[in-house]
């Protein structure tokens, strides 16, 4: 048994649907989920107005190819904003800019007191910003795919806020990025390459250093059995323990079959390791999303959601089946409200299929679960494997060393210590993306921000009543530090140019 | 009459041959002289081996699209390198990379006391680094030539080095990159875009403001025109008047014929425009050859050449017609030798075609001529006009502010007075490109090194017994500079990563 998760790619066709088991592909799950928190979409889209705008499909050739139609959000919130007043830019991640913006409170809710506009910019290929004029054309085959890359992404929100500043004679207002998860990343490298079109970037849970050898591979799923131990060492050990008596089960003559049921799945499986990466699933993104408030970021969820998982698994009688309890613990990650009546392993809810590209192209992140410090079965990350799955799945060799080459991360300490400035990376060690963040101060203005108790980019979200005390002083020291930066750009503009004497002449 | 540079453009077809001539390329027009430093060849050419690196040619797109051989020159001058010993890195040019080490002794001459390595990369879609195995290939249509852009060019320097280091087991060694011209404007922005491929740049003689309205459109010709006026007021004087001379001239019925005679060229001319583009591209190469040695950059020329021009243009007898002297001054650089029997308009020595791509597409740097402090017939650039004419002759349409939007420019200093470390920007005041560049200092590490005498990227050239003090003092600047940021970055190593304690846990 493997520790893999297996994705419908829609890529193929419509009707096939093929599996590239061999990588972890988190990140992206966040994509496309269907589950929306639809008060914080009221609240949010009422201060915005959806607008399109036209963009190269190659910003970095002058081959002959079809613009597209990019969308963004733009919110004046409450009106304050005119230049030189501030521009705060979401950074699109993989799926609909709609849904990040709904679950990106803080952005909306700190404008007002920057006068800041707010503009979400959605990312190539998710959403409505579809090359080719549809998705089913841009995703098509590789050749249609092709300009799904991270750079392009980039020079996309490049492109759209000089244009936007021009339009709006706002060249003199200083942009600040923001971005969480694989929009983090976006976030940080975009301020990395692109200096003078952003002053600064909040880059919350962003994992740029899980790529190559910089981070180790078994941080992932270390931390996630850390947060499991943390509740209670019993549900570490029934959890780590479930995946051999799984597989044994899965042997008998009908042990499928008496699987299948005793998880109430709609299809008798075919095998237990669909069963063992939909356990594995659920812990991750338990991992992931286990805030201190109730939540329905991906699936509807409890306060502390592992603390009640640990709890289900722990407080069975003595005696009682181990996979009873696993299913116990998984149903309140996926049946909370409790109105599933059969679980369908192969409905992907968050019909991803652009993160399986960027996965099997740029986005090549190691994850390993090593024996013992992980609840999870053992696994290497197998680069071949996984390679050759691409080449089968999308016809297209992963780049795996690329993105170290256009972005670096390799040392990133020396790199950044005499280069770069004003990039916040916070990020909050329940995470297990954490482990492939940036979590030490780089210089005095590329700041690490580490909470200890912070799940993947809890900073990012609406507050709430119950936000605890590290989570309001996270958001006081983000919030001081923009607001740093900001009056250093506009110091910088009076006293402009050239102030210090050359050495020649 | 207008001061346009006529260039033949090998890409229509062969036989056939178009002209943009609303735009000025002298950049351009370093790239594929043929004119050697024979010496200077013989001496470099000993100290390298050439190899070749298979590149993609698209590096931010998944199309499928054929690798290509890049070409680049290694020399571990007397032995002495090792890692983590540092590496010197031109960034090549638009032309055959061996031109450009034959014409960069400083690098060379410098390695030895850093026991650096010396690499010199050749650019894509020049001298013998072609996509599509030939430069017929290559060069055939706007389709074929689409990957010859500025970010492509810089991540083949960035994937080459990151090979290279692997291959060597260097990853330890700091990367200085050097760069003259079109190449100093690489190297300044591959600084920028990857600081953890190299640790410094010294960009020489790289008018990276030329585009837009950042540097003033009449700087180029205002520094020509100054550079003759301060040889001599009577020779700014007769080559202000002599256009008019020449365009009345040309008028009258045998007008035409005569001025061939008088300016013994090889074909009659067909208009007057010839003539002064063949005259203004003499005084624009002067300006920027004028170095205080004979040199044989462009053309064999004397020491001092324009004070040997104006001399010629002085020295006639009162009464001398004014298109004689002309004729005598532009003769010093067209035939210092002596050796030409008559002078082809159409042949152009140095075989552009590249850049005339280059600047249809990303580097259009808009140059124009004022009445007052010209010299040069005044000209206003006509974005609208150079954009037809690229359509026309090659199928592009220019995007005229993309290098802005990729690489920055506007407002510079506030952008990066707190942004990114170790560039040096040299210019010399004579060299009409310094009006583009980085004049003063941006930061205590952006650097602005300028000299009022030195004309264009002189620093980079080998030296000489009759160099100037101001250049040997230049150039021990320019060391010492370099050795700090390596010095800094083998102490960063020692004292690696996250020394500075974080904010939070």
């Amino acid at each position: 048994m493997k520790p893999f998760l297996v994705l419908l790619i829609l890529l193929v066709t419509a009707a096939e649907s093929a599996s590239i088991p061999h990588v972890r592909r988190f990140l992206g799950h966040f994509a496309g989920s269907r589950l929306r928190n639809n008060a914080g979409a009221a609240l949010n889209a009422a201060q915005y107005e959806t607008r399109f705008f036209r963009q190269r499909l190659d910003h970095f050739s002058f081959a002959e190819l079809p613009d597209f139609n990019q969308r963004y959000l733009v919110g004046n919130t409450a009106g304050l904003w005119s230049p030189p007043a501030p521009i705060f830019f979401y950074c699109g991640n993989e799926g609909d800019i709609e849904w990040f913006s709904e679950n990106t409170g803080f952005v909306w809710e700190i404008a007002p007191s920057f006068s800041a506009l707010v503009v979400f910019a959605e990312h190539r290929y998710y959403g409505l910003s579809m090359p080719f004029g549809s998705k089913e054309e841009a995703y098509k085959d590789a050749k249609s795919l092709s300009y799904l890359t991270t750079e392009q992404a980039i020079a996309d929100f490049a492109t759209l806020i000089t244009d936007l500043k021009r339009n709006m004679s706002a060249e003199d207002s200083p942009v600040v990025l923001f971005g969480g998860s694989y929009g983090g990343m976006l976030a940080a490298w975009m301020r990395l390459k692109y200096p003078h079109i952003a002053i600064g970037a909040l880059a919350s849970s962003a994992p740029i250093l899980q790529f190559e050898n910089i981070s180790p591979p078994e941080s992932f799923y270390d931390i996630v059995s850390s947060d499991f131990k943390r509740e209670s060492m019993n549900c570490f050990d029934v959890i780590k323990n479930s995946w051999d008596v799984l597989e044994a089960q899965g042997k008998y003559g009908d042990g499928l079959i008496s699987l299948s049921g005793k998880f109430r799945l709609c299809k008798d499986l075919n095998n237990t390791e669909q069963l063992s990466d939909w356990l594995d699933s659920a812990y991750s993104y338990l991992a992931m999303v286990d805030y201190p408030y109730a939540s329905s970021f991906l699936m509807p969820l409890p306060a502390n959601p592992i603390k009640e998982v640990c709890k289900k698994i722990d407080d069975f009688p003595d005696g009682t089946d181990i996979l009873d309890r696993v299913f116990a613990g998984v149903s309140i990650y996926y049946n909370y409200t409790g109105s599933v009546d059969c679980f369908d392993l192969e409905d992907d809810p968050h019909g991803m299929s652009g993160w399986d590209w960027q996965a099997c192209t740029e986005m090549v992140m190691p994850l390993s679960s090593r024996k013992e410090s992980s609840m999870f079965p053992p696994y290497e990350f197998d680069y071949p494997a996984f390679a050759d799955e691409c080449i089968q799945s999308y016809g297209v060799r992963p780049r795996p060393t690329w993105v170290t080459t256009e972005f670096g991360g390799h040392d990133i300490s020396t790199v950044l210590k005499k280069f770069g400035s004003n990039i916040i990376f916070s990020n909050g060690l329940l995470d297990p993306w954490s482990g492939g963040g940036v979590l030490q101060n780089i210089s005095h203005s590329i700041i690490a921000l580490v909470t200890k108790l912070g799940a993947h980019h809890i900073d990012l979200r609406s507050s709430t009543t119950d936000d605890p005390k590290w989570l309001v002083e996270l958001r006081e020291t983000e919030i001081k530090l923009i607001k740093g930066w900001i009056n250093d750009y506009y110091q910088d503009k009076a006293f402009t140019a050239y102030s210090i004497i050359p050495l020649f002449i």
